[in-house]
């Protein structure tokens, strides 16, 4: 009997009592699929273990319209994770588990990546290694997003399906606009400037709501960072970012532990997750965290680097994650 | 005698004593036309008396390559205006004097059309509408710098080269590479955030020096503009700009009078010219200017009109500069 997805859908309903609908039903086998998968990377069996019998791999076919080939498996598993939103090792990224509801908050602490170049094509090579080294949340920079714009939000959601996007906007006015500019091109977070009026933090809040996008405010350059925390907080802004600006850096060398307390107060301070940007190394990125930070922002130690795929695993190692 | 540039830049030399290169020979040809030019125009005799005999625009030659035509006279005059840097009116621009050391300031006060919109070809519409109602600077707004990037300043260059093009990037941090970027691609001003750290407006301006393009700052946000506004300028800054922003607009309906007022004492406060932005419209830009305004900007009241270059008009009136 050729039974499609749309009476399967029915079945399910009238033996569950649930409404499910074709779209409904087929995510539920994503589901259902992906929480496997979950479970196994869990344990342990990440990509590593996705391989062929050895002869599949090395033993050339001897007849047919494949004659003289091997299953090319590496090419083949990299555009499979693409299609399936899975990181390059094969892991269900946040970004899938959480659209399935499988979980409700991004495995903290995570690493966010700052294209803070001009150049798109050097930006896109930088975040590919990176997602490579396992930083699934990838920001486009403020001097990227006035370069070229959203096409740098897009570029990257093309080619990084399964990662967590966030648009540096810093946001000043016209909040609703600016957010729906980064949510229509595949944003997941729109930061925005914490400086913003409360008109303009309560707009992008509405429409980051209303496209199920969250909102990052940025305290760079705020006077008050905790006062203003808790008010963005209350404002419903999703994460609030302590930043020092890259401008700033030069001449303001803090010792790491003024500024690991000045975060521990903010993260004790709000219920939101908190950031952290602004000079964040590998030696450091472990003290940041242990203050309380949940997202780790980093940029030029890792666009600077000479292997920034590799500056990727250090850091990630020092918060933790690997 | 088959004479040259390079020739003629030799005898100018000895018979001056300045020196002339191949380049400045031709600029001082430039010069002097426009010198008349400007003259003209002063005197009444702009773009309305470049005609021709009425035969050539009135009877098809008869014979000849052309024959059957006329002298298509108003489209080879926007083409031979535009090769000119001169405006729709045949008038040279201040952008063109300023560059050929006729006039060094502009010619205050100036009508800043602000393009506060995400769609780069109807921003392009409206601005080719307001530069033929007379605006000569013409500002790419923040969502639309968000929106396509560096490519909306390209593009107005490339549309209306004798504009002052102006890219409000609202910089709050990495001062020197968002000036270098706009003025790259063509900017005459960059507008930065007046919210920045002195390291960050300092870059900007330094960048601004090396590139020849100015620098605004803007007081969106800033919670002591007379204070700042010094400090702006004692970094160095070309224009200060007093703005209420659009998400501010909307539920603070300040009476013009009290507005006017705190303009007038920032005009006092400060050397270098000041710029108003957010809600002016033709009935009160008059007032703006009375209070020591010299660049009055307008986004919605033009882009939002029925008739961008109707506004543009009335608003110039308004001001007093036609």
């Amino acid at each position: 009997m050729d039974y499609e997805p749309k009476w399967y859908a029915r079945l399910l309903t009238t033996a569950t009592g649930f409404y499910f609908d074709e779209e409904e039903f087929l995510r539920a086998g994503e589901r259902i699929f992906n929480l496997e998968r979950y479970f196994n990377v869990r344990e342990g069996l990440d990509g590593r273990y996705d391989t062929l019998p050895i002869r599949l791999l090395k033993e050339p076919m001897p007849y047919g319209p494949a004659e003289g080939h091997v299953v090319e498996l590496e090419t083949m598993l990299d555009e499979y994770y693409a299609l399936r939103s899975w990181d390059p090792l094969g892991r269900p990224t946040d970004r899938l588990l959480m659209r399935l509801g499988i979980i409700r908050e991004p495995r903290w602490p995570k690493l966010q990546v700052a294209l803070d170049l001009r150049d798109l094509g050097e930006a896109l090579r930088i975040a590919e290694l990176a997602y490579l080294g396992g930083a699934d949340w990838i920001e486009v920079g403020t001097p990227l997003v006035k370069s070229v714009g959203m096409e740098a939000v897009r570029a990257l959601r093309r080619r990084l399906p399964g990662a967590t996007i966030i648009a540096d906007l810093k946001t000043l006015d016209t909040g609703w606009l600016e957010t729906e500019l980064a949510a229509q091109a595949g944003a997941d977070v729109v930061c925005i400037s914490g400086l913003a009026h409360d008109n303009t933090v309560r707009d992008a809040v509405g429409c980051a709501r209303k496209y199920g996008v969250k909102i990052m405010a940025d305290l760079l350059q705020v006077p008050d960072p905790v006062g203003r925390a808790r008010e963005l907080e209350a404002l419903g802004v999703d994460y609030v970012c302590a930043h020092t600006g890259i401008d700033v850096q030069r001449d303001r060398a803090e010792e790491i532990d003024r500024k690991v307390a000045m975060l521990a107060e903010l993260a004790r301070s709000i219920r939101i997750p908190l950031a952290a940007a602004g000079g964040i190394r590998a030696d450091t990125a472990r003290k940041v965290v242990s203050a309380g930070v949940k997202i780790v922002v980093v940029g030029g130690a890792i666009t600077r680097a000479a292997d920034p795929r590799r500056a990727v695993e250090l850091i990630l190692k020092s918060m933790g994650k690997r």
